[in-house]
């Protein structure tokens, strides 16, 4: 909290109902099977021809990978030009259809509540509804969460 | 759901009230680091001088790794055993303190219900309590969510 490094964005820039669109990720297999090989090595996730027999249909990304590419997407968006501070958490998060190999994925994100933080005065918090969805316009995950950001110092 | 492999875990070995504790996983720079550059790049989960400044006060996890982190401990000790289907979602995630290098995280879980899935007969619903904690058993990481797996088929 110390640094005076200037920040594009802040709180402020974040109210309810900003809305934006954006993201166009490539999801590769070399990248859903090295995601599962570290983290997730469940065989639909792992394996073309086991994931075949699966619920999925097909090779599909973790969940959990999903969400790391999301985010990826929201730092190249705005939060790594944003004085973000992290998050206290995630309220709902629903993975609706599977992510395959060969989908590009873009996301829609809304602001539904900002507020100064009751117990540090720097610092807001900023509810946000994400949408992921696959080049068909399928969505593919929502998720419903917060983010703390510094508010913009006084000029 | 063609398949007719054996596992050693289905449904009915999650009972509400079940629970169990597992994991010694080791937090390493390298992995936060390398989660951080392809997945959250911002600075207090890329940059050791960077996240000394920070509100977290050293380089840590980023919260998508330390689900990931999860997920792999969750893997190791059930889900590859059973005949696990995936998940349609988490109902709260809450990221409770920063994860550091050096950091050894341990879990556990519980369930709170299990129900059949009214749409597939084969297949039941099992909510689940996970908490994370570190090496000095301090909780960094609560979640509650949803897993789906097949039904003991009948002998």
């Amino acid at each position: 909290m110390t640094t005076d490094r200037r920040y594009r964005l802040y709180w402020e820039d974040f109210p309810a109902g900003h809305s934006m669109a954006f993201g166009a990720y490539p999801v590769t297999k070399e990248a859903v099977i090295d995601f599962a090989q570290r983290y997730d090595p469940q065989p639909f996730h792992l394996d073309e021809e086991a994931a075949r027999g699966s619920l999925f249909g097909g090779l599909c990304a973790s969940g959990w990978h999903t969400c790391a590419m999301a985010m990826r997407m929201m730092c190249d968006e705005y939060l790594l030009e944003a004085a973000s501070l992290g998050s206290p958490g995630i309220d709902e998060l629903r993975w609706l259809k599977p992510v395959f190999p060969g989908d590009t994925l873009g996301m829609r994100m809304e602001v539904l509540q900002a507020r100064p933080m009751a117990s540090r005065p720097q610092v807001g918090l900023v509810q946000t509804r994400w949408e992921l969805h696959n080049q068909h316009g399928e969505p593919v995950m929502t998720m419903q969460g917060w983010g703390m950001f510094r508010r913009r110092p006084a000029a």
